[in-house]
């Protein structure tokens, strides 16, 4: 089958979109990257979803036209990616699309119930490709008492399990995240967590000290020396004595907590902060893998994906944390890093359409395995 | 196959539910309703419901939370079907659920895109009850060029048509719609259109003058005067004008605008408002019916469903208006008029899960047949 998987993140970078031809599923998936593309999100549509994102600028009829006019981009994202892989339409077999995330309720609170909310109409998507969309992941997993999220750890395992091999997979986006693929090949030995901040201390700092959205290649954090006092502070952070599973984000990493810091250690070197607060990233990644992973059992290799896998100061860091163990960045071995959560979804998707299950309960916290997605069919 | 049909109308009076037998597909359908449950929707979820479609109050966190809660509200309504019917749960084949209609948007407007948007998780139902859902009936129909609406219309030519005879379904929910079905038997000679408000200026002017939720039998109504100058001004709206094929909803005839006659007119007496109402919903049938249908066909006969039919006042007043074409309320006719939209929904699933399309493009306007809904397949 020629399927197609289209990511729209939270980061508003722009739609991700991936060609893929898939046979078989669940462990005798076979799969083939045909073309990756990433669609700009024009500004205006960017302002759209950010209203829609927030409690106080968002209304119903806002999210009524929004989902509709998502779909229409997400149609002009999939046509810009056949046209750069100069493949025809009729072949594709079907589109998975995770949709925009507008909002996520982990838990019950106050009135309102744990929910997930994406947009990004299937309809619109099925009717101009003629094909079958699947849509909607996250909702099946929260019925069955998950979290929603993660649901990258299912591909990671299609992708990257080995057998004998006991594996990390380690995402630095704005937050670090895990995925620990155990050698057994046992799906119930799966399990996922955050690690703390990925970039998002980082490019906080970049952007109040240097007016830089993110430090290049990590040549800021290469010129500055650890100021230790600062490091055992935030190695002493309530999230990292917590244990797995457990998930982080802006609340507790974001803006606030870095213009604090940065208030307080005003008379450092602009450079020292930030090498400081990359080295709290490599050593809180580390800390997790000792405590939490390397007491039970043995690591083989690690495979660092996301934006920070780009920050080389940030990767020797890692390396020399985790030394002996083999750490690698996912260019280096195979499955372009943009096109990963693109590449995931195209696999839910296939996994949807043969009956199966595609959550990973150790991960996500659900009650049951659970086929996810809804269906809208091929319309005529 | 045993079906379930779900509907939770504009009117906001109820979640409907029916248990159908059905065999065949198309103009083939068997069906026999086994058993039909209204199931009460409680003041909060209903003041909920109200927020969300409310342009002030909704926000994105509420959408995304009562998305989850009328599903477990759906689930709910089905238990208690399930339990009068004393049927097992486990021989149930599906459910096809409406949702409840948050926003509609039948034409592009300014920045909006034409869209609609009805919630309730159907993931939570297919969950619940270990079966498939067919739910979101609406969006494929308006990808395809059409308004999403009304999509009653394919359900009444599966169950109303008779050979050599022009027949009006008129239903009087929240707002009035018709359902015209030509004697030719031909799908294509269908149409259908909203005539404007049903109950729903009535049962809002009760809430607010009588604190009722709504004009039972039509007491109120028929101790009251027509207030000719407000009379007037009803059938002046813009809707009137319009032809047809066109839609409206809460929009147009809600709260807001009920609100801002009852300011007006606050020095006439309550109940001359509400026989004012009656008579608009009254005459705005039969101003339709006059000018979009008897000009081009005789018709043989009219019959009405929804709350409006139990409506006393309101009855007589269209047979007054119709004189001397026969009015017969669905009750009289066979299949429970309380049951009408419910049944619907559980035949248009039927025929989405045999891959056949359940649109009527005269009735929506869309441009080509399609398969309607999405379908969360059975999760384990």
């Amino acid at each position: 089958m020629y399927g197609i998987g289209i990511m729209s993140g939270t980061s508003l970078d722009g739609i991700d979109t991936v060609l893929v031809k898939i046979t078989g599923y669940s462990t005798e998936t076979q799969l083939e990257v045909i073309a990756y593309n990433e669609y700009p999100l024009h500004k205006e549509l960017v302002s759209k979803i950010k209203k829609a994102c927030s409690l106080e600028h968002s209304h119903s009829d806002l999210i009524c036209s929004l989902n509709f006019e998502l779909g229409y981009s997400f149609c002009d994202a999939v046509k810009a990616l056949l046209q750069k892989a100069n493949f025809p339409l009729e072949k594709i077999d079907y589109i998975a699309s995770h949709g925009q995330t507008i909002f996520h309720i982990p838990e019950n609170k106050e009135s309102l119930y744990r929910s997930t909310l994406q947009i990004g109409e299937a309809a619109i998507l099925a009717y101009q490709f003629q094909t079958t969309v699947i849509s909607n992941f996250r909702v099946m997993d929260m019925a069955a008492g998950g979290q929603g999220a993660p649901l990258v750890p299912y591909s990671e395992y299609i992708l990257y399990s080995q057998s004998h091999k006991n594996r990390i997979l380690q995402n630095i986006g704005g937050i670090g995240n895990l995925t620990f693929l155990n050698g057994s090949l046992n799906i119930d030995d799966i399990f996922a967590f955050d690690t703390g901040p990925g970039n998002m201390m980082i490019n906080e700092a970049c952007q109040i000290l240097y007016n830089l959205p993110f430090d290049d290649h990590g040549q800021i954090a290469k010129q500055g020396k650890v100021i230790s006092v600062l490091l055992d502070e935030l190695m002493n952070h309530p999230y990292m004595q917590k244990l797995p599973p457990k998930s982080t984000g802006r609340e507790d990493f974001g803006e606030f907590f870095v213009k604090d810091i940065l208030s307080r250690y005003s008379q450092h070197e602009k450079a020292d902060i930030i090498t400081t607060f990359t080295m709290f990233t490599a050593k809180s990644i580390a800390f997790h893998y000792q405590r939490d992973i390397l007491t039970k059992y043995p690591l083989d290799d690690v495979i660092i994906g996301g934006g920070g896998s780009h920050n080389d100061t940030l990767m020797q860091f890692i390396k020399d944390e985790l030394y002996p163990i083999p750490v690698y960045t996912q260019d280096e071995i195979g499955y372009s890093s943009d096109a990963k959560e693109a590449i995931a979804f195209a696999i839910l998707g296939n996994e949807t359409l043969n009956h199966h299950y595609s959550n990973v309960k150790s991960s996500t916290g659900a009650n049951r395995y659970v086929i996810l997605g809804q269906i809208t069919p091929k319309p005529f």
